[in-house]
């Protein structure tokens, strides 16, 4: 047996994502293709409704099996071909008006919006619950102190509202990219010059493009975009932005988790085969790993290839774009648990930002004392300072403004 | 000696985007946004104009060796650093104003939008004429029939005029793209909490990022993003999806000038060290090695970092970037030039779109003939079949009908 | 259902590669490491032979849900976890003795190896059916005269005897490479010191390393490499160039099968949704899909981990691992039958390396010719030049003895 | 100026690798290319010797300004066409001899193998150096006891010497892929048939290729390489797992100087532009951005190209194996500071690994305890267990027979 599930990708393992881009939801979107090209055909007279109405119905009830299928798409290098040809056989006196002046590209691309279409809508759903989480978060933690680190060290002292507001922030860029994405129905005919619907029906090629997209709940596309894919670039980098946006938590996260630090942990922190008492990240690693992931599978999106249809650039990109949307929306929906069931210690954040004495408030010393009073205090003899300036929770006012900003700008979205 | 110029990237060697970008430039903006953050505490009353106006003077013309500095930077990792520390020397008096409230990150990333925005601007300009020409190409060659190929293979008849339409489509998106980037100056201070700023002059944190930003002819962000890359992925994104849609023609162009083929050629047509007489597609080539490179290098943008501000993952974005703007940029002057002298040779078009008698319209001859007609057609004895069917030229009407509208669309933009 | 198998992905679907890969066979892989250990645990006599065999005889008759067991392993973001779980619980009596020692990432790892050994053992023998195949054509057209090209411009004279036989080096090359490879099991436990193994039997566990990769087959390693992937990262490497060594033929007859080429075709060239006529180079678009995805995949390997077992770097190398073992074994299935199948049209290569009259042999003219005579016969006037100057298939005595020597180094293997 | 240092690298900044690969350094090296190829033709009696010296001694003493010829190599794609035409007019009576017989690629190609050489030689010495130290630390810190951590948490004891040790087998496995590395001359003439030496003098050619890889110190290659570009991506790979070897203990040691960990620091850590009380990881961060850099740009080298030589994807190599090589090299001299210098805090080692009481001996308790005696001590209530059990420097016997094993294979390399 030669299928796969989510064996060795745990963080979609079982997710919505999974199921949505599962190779028969892939059989069956290619099939709401020829439906719908097949109904467009007929609400502009090119084919009778009756003939569309019988396509409609086989294509909704075939049942095609895809392992075989994919099979026989050896020959053609085209999973298309053979789908057609079934659909051809199954819906019989329909056979030449099904896939009338299409081509495989335009079935495939148009299945792989679809299927992108409904990948982005649950990812949008998950990140919508994250940032409700994260917006609760940092409202919370407004005033919570913790150090603030760079490069590894800690720097300044700052809010863990401000760290959760600074996470909301980058998945409100992530969601706003992904809603942005307006995804366009693919069809060209054999080269992108929809010729054969021309000389069927003179002039009235754009008008089916429009009520092919329609009908699939797809953007119109300005033209064929068999050898330009913006749409798919497009998409992948919102799916890039959106898996680091949610790789930055899960990567604080498990720094913050460490055993040294402990200012947080997840709730149902994973176990161990060997050390059943240890309390992993488990979620925050699985985020991470599809993180880690997406970019390079996006990488192998719109490369550029040769004149009106690509020899090997276009084939390259169907698998990448399966697993890039899938990985993510595992992410998301992984990231939805992780954060509903954080949990935080504020007073361990607080009993390591003191771990330095007067270090961690330095920047501000320097610009209060003289280089004794100075020299005092970091060789940590704090006799005689202010203490006012060796609060780490002090000067925080522009913190609590820039959460106050993000959660104004978040519920305005 | 160490320095280099475009040796080995003959793509940029000379380009106005290598002069943008070069060490010296962006050294230049980094003082620059020393100087517009004096200024912009001036204009708040934080600091003396006194101070600010020695600052911005001293910023101006101070002389560093870029080399040198860059040793120096080995210390503390930033170029930064080392930066400020002669700012201070230079301009005495002035010590203690300058770099106030700032981070290292705070000025590299400024600058580094500063070089972007020059970068980009520069390659809008570029890309605005290659596409005049495209378009003109488009239409000259509205009606210049030629065969489209799928997977190398000639497929059904199609106009020059609608694949040069079709490049220019690929080029307004990645315009598009550019013209959308609002590149947003950085100010966060030493973790991005605003706090030294906040210490001195409570509540004045925000306003000074406004009147920074606007110093710097940058858009204000929502908060810092030291740690929240979006900037400079969207930025990276566009630079690929421009880098792609140059690569576009230039592919094409590479194949159309084969020797078998040739349809087009360059006018500048270039020489071979070992055939004197060859004419190698030489800016093709050129731009197509940009092409190839820029996706890897934006790769490196955006991995995700630690806490405030990452150890490594930041660092190692300021190499790839420049490389990513100026690969870009030159692939945009060196596309301006192959397109302004590209030569067409519709003669030769006509002739390859007929090398295969009735092959190229078959799809057509599948319509309307029977199989024993079809088989004689497609046997290559042509005998009484209507002449019109046979003719490359006939049902181009969607195809010049795709060629209006994308040329539409271009003008209104 | 989520599952899937290779319908976006041809180039693989139904190969041995997909089936040796799938997440069936990899759950066997890690059955078979844990039975494994079981096994050399009772050669040393740590535990007793009963309990192993009773461990051996379950591991490899349960029957897991790969979906399920997937769904489980969310919670400590590893399959093992659950799987140890399902082996204790089939296996009665002997749950203690179940990966004793062992970490999740010590099956995980060895399994990895195991399935890679597997997938390279049928890679090398699709390598070496191909490999026989270019060396029969590269002997058949050792005076087969063609014109090379460069830059996509007819340059020189060679013969496609020695283009096969470059095909045959670069393959050489890389079953060299894969060949070298010595997969290692994977034994360090909790954090790579042993110390479990240690407590029990105090001097014994290099040993048991010893007999534990002895019982998988595997290589036994100079110390655990949890976070030391050199052995992922030298399979990967090998993985890379064995895809681009399958790609460069692939790439080469799609190029030289272009229709205004015609001098290779394949033999079953595939159809076309839309232009039945059409013979596409389906297989070696198929292996151009595989070599541009393949390097992609492969850069997730590898990265850098935290400590002793890293947090997401190594949980994102298992899904890319896969893919890049089951691309490649499907291009090279696939590339066994395009090469066994490859149709060659002498006549149309030595046609088109006529196409340009004397130029293809200007090299040469350039060497024997005055200035003059140079100009007459470039400018398409040979009248009076020596016949022997412009024939191609002159001068192709190195190219000759280059094919020789490619061909005695590949025997010699 | 468009020239550019190491401002955008400190992590290459002034180090030998820049000075190496500099675009001066790889112009000499293209003039010992030529230079060689004529030497190595008058051995062969092809040329005269007076010629082969007049052109050894104008290629040894030309001065050219790169930035000058890389703007001319824009017509041609090759910086080669416009270098040979200066090296002929500066050679007066010698041009028919210079670069006779070869192409643009053979020189260009040769002298990046000869750079790496050169490159990879500083890189294996400095390697070299950390080893020793390495070494040292392991030895030194055999019995060192810390926490091992696995996905961020403190898992079981480990030692800093095997912690050291592993660190040292990873770059012990990157030298010797280093100086596995056979790096072969170039010469192939215009398509790799080498006819026009063929056409001077019938079967001279296979011995002019190894006089001429001699003269150069390369070793001779199976054929020409010109689309078998595994020399090039084989070097490619090497850096890369050195790179990655470097940034393992860098990426660790970051993480052992948080300022909650604290178990080592950089002797001459790092200052910063806001907060100069701060001790950053300077050094490791540098090695971090090329080790995360690196892997993207070798991503580049090896692209498939087409028939003889490609049109932009050998192009496309100049630039990234540049970078890859003086990233890694910089990073191996950035590497032997970091580890020459490195602090290392025993004390604080051993007090993290006593921080949670039981927890991190659990996997030997488990082993030795009931359940109820378990529950006790992991409650953190330790009344009445076995003290050795709770000692975390106990069963480390395998670890150091780990160090033990690792330093004994390091000796004998």
């Amino acid at each position: 047996m030669s299928q796969d599930g989510g064996l060795l990708a745990p963080v979609r393992a079982g997710t919505r994502a999974e199921a949505i881009t599962s190779d028969a939801a892939w059989l069956r979107a290619m099939l709401e293709a020829e439906a719908a090209l097949a109904r467009a055909q007929a609400r502009l007279g090119l084919i009778s409704s009756e003939a569309a109405a019988a396509i409609d119905r086989t294509a909704r009830t075939l049942v095609l099996d895809p392992a075989e299928l994919a099979r026989r798409s050896r020959q053609s290098a085209s999973p298309v071909v053979p789908l057609v040809a079934d659909l051809r056989r199954a819906a019989p006196g329909t056979a030449e008006h099904v896939h009338r002046g299409a081509t495989s590209q335009d079935i495939l691309d148009s299945a792989a919006m679809l299927v992108a279409t409904r990948a982005v809508r649950a990812i949008v759903g998950d990140l919508s619950a994250i940032m409700r989480d994260l917006a609760e978060l940092a409202e919370r933690h407004r005033d919570t102190v913790m150090a603030a680190r760079t490069l590894g060290q800690q720097a300044v002292p700052t809010t863990f509202g401000l760290k959760a507001a600074q996470w909301l922030a980058g998945l409100m860029r992530a969601r706003a990219r992904l809603r942005d994405l307006r995804l366009p129905a693919q069809l060209g005919g054999a080269a992108g010059t929809l010729a054969a619907i021309e000389d069927r029906a003179p002039g009235l090629a754009p008008a089916l493009v429009e009520v092919y997209a329609e009908e699939l709940g797809l953007a119109a596309p300005l033209a064929p975009w068999h050898a330009e894919r913006s749409p798919v670039t497009d998409l992948g980098a919102a799916l890039v932005g959106t898996a680091r946006a949610l790789g930055k938590p899960a990567t604080d996260i498990v720094l913050m988790a460490q055993t040294e630090v402990g200012e947080v942990a997840e709730s149902s922190a994973g176990g161990s085969s060997a050390m059943p008492q240890k309390r992993n990240p488990a979620l925050s690693v699985l985020i991470r790993s599809a993180a880690l992931q997406v970019p390079a599978y996006t990488q192998v999106l719109g490369q550029v290839g040769e004149h009106e249809r690509a020899a090997g650039a276009w084939q390259a990109e169907w698998l990448p774009l399966r697993e890039a949307l899938r990985l993510t929306g595992g992410a998301a929906e992984t990231g939805a648990e992780l954060v509903a069931g954080l949990r935080v210690f504020p007073g361990r954040m607080r009993a390591n930002a003191g771990l330095t004495g007067g270090r961690l408030v330095a920047e501000r010393l320097y610009a209060h004392l003289d280089k004794e009073a100075l020299a005092r205090v970091l060789g940590e003899d704090d006799a005689g300072v202010r203490q006012d300036l060796l609060d780490p929770g002090a000067y925080l006012g522009a913190a609590r403004e820039l959460v106050d900003r993000i959660l104004a700008t978040y519920r305005e979205q």
